[in-house]
């Protein structure tokens, strides 16, 4: 059967994340439905990243297996005409060899995180951005964050839930932008590992977020995560600014080939 | 009784535009029965421009005038707290004159259009763009535009509805800037006039866009400017992608005071 890399961009509002579950609607189920109008058979599909509820797809890769040899881009729009109306998109398709594995294959997950600083509710953005009505300090922000690179015991910025084998990860960038937004001054949080912690992404912004409006020192993001205590960490912030915004595999699956 | 000038975004699509009317949701009654919650009265706002059904605002500007002497920006949060959780908010409230008027003072309107061109369906921007699935040719959108720079009789690029006394306007600008937005590569239009005819900005990029496509030579958008006939425009494009970004005033009445 021959394998296909999909490139997967979605909304997080409808759906109760990436993992497909009996009785909630979620991104998984919904394109497995669409590939069940393509080849009329269970599907299951995997993906790099299993977004919790709310949270966004940008650069989410998936593959599924199909007994049809699909040229890709055909696939692509057929997916995308079977998930209307839903905010689900394949904006890339791609043949991959059977070995090939969107969460095996994988080398390093980005995350994008978008922070919204504005007294006024978002209108355009609601959804789509954690808004804080307060002014933050990106420079202090970023001493904060700079504790969190490297390899570290990341105990403190894990969800009680979290079923990693380890909380010893690498982080290998927090990079935070000041941007001017359509709707006003955001910060944009860009960070990059091999792999993350559940609820490890919201864990840091939020503390972080504590760091810029001045309730915490730079350095106590350093204690909080030599505490290796999830009661040391700050407030874990919503889901609505987070996005899973690409894949990195040994070889772009989705390059052209020459 | 104190006036005062308000900032107003919205997202249009819950909305059957700017205007109050008797059995649909609009923007204008949303802020009027928020106002209401303040003043238990009868409120008559007015606006710059009376945006359509679908087009968003950004730098909308209204009047209101007050029993109360408010604080504006008391004023701005008690409006935003009346106003959820529709998607429209007050950015900025100021005092001022009493024969200062959003719609009689303004000197320049700006609007905004957002195009997307991408094959897979947009999701979050979803509602916020007008999508074409062609890549265009922006620099022979700008030959085109370049005709209708300047004082004219846009007669093609008017709504048979349009109530203005006179189709003889003078267009300031019409910017295209190439971006890459988060959704993929958009053409955003930036136009800028005294006043626009119902219609003209929708008018004008659904033509540009039948140049881009290459399906008219940029020269068809100088005839069609000269045929004064509505025929001669090209498709009017969907509202979703109009923003109404900014007016401008003799004084910004949103500067900070000395």
């Amino acid at each position: 059967m021959p394998r296909y890399a999909l490139q997967v961009e979605y909304h997080g509002a409808p759906f109760a994340g990436w993992q497909r579950q009996a009785d909630q609607p979620s991104v998984q189920g919904a394109i497995e439905a669409a590939l069940a109008k393509l080849e009329r058979r269970d599907h299951t599909i995997a993906a790099a990243g299993r977004t919790d509820a709310g949270v966004h797809g940008l650069g989410q890769v998936a593959h599924c297996d199909m007994e049809r040899d699909w040229d890709p881009f055909r696939l692509s729009e057929a997916l995308n005409h079977h998930l209307k109306p839903l905010p689900v998109a394949i904006v890339n398709a791609a043949r991959v060899d059977d070995d090939w594995h969107a969460r095996f294959s994988a080398l390093e997950r980005r995350y994008l995180f978008r922070l919204l600083m504005r007294r006024a509710p978002a209108t355009h953005d609601a959804g789509l951005v954690w808004q804080v009505k307060h002014p933050l300090d990106a420079g202090a922000m970023r001493a904060g964050a700079a504790y969190l690179i490297g390899n570290h015991d990341f105990t403190t910025f894990r969800s009680s839930i979290c079923q990693a084998a380890s909380p010893q990860k690498t982080l290998d960038e927090i990079r935070i932008e000041e941007v001017t937004g359509t709707s006003g001054p955001e910060l944009r949080f860009f960070l990059r590992a091999r792999s993350f912690l559940h609820n490890q992404v919201r864990s840091i912004v939020g503390t972080l977020e504590r760091v810029g409006c001045g309730a915490w020192p730079p350095e106590q993001v350093r204690d909080a995560l030599e505490a290796r205590d999830r009661a040391a960490c700050g407030p874990v912030c919503p889901p609505q600014g987070l996005y899973l915004s690409g894949v990195g595999y040994p070889e772009d699956p989705f390059a052209p080939r020459a």
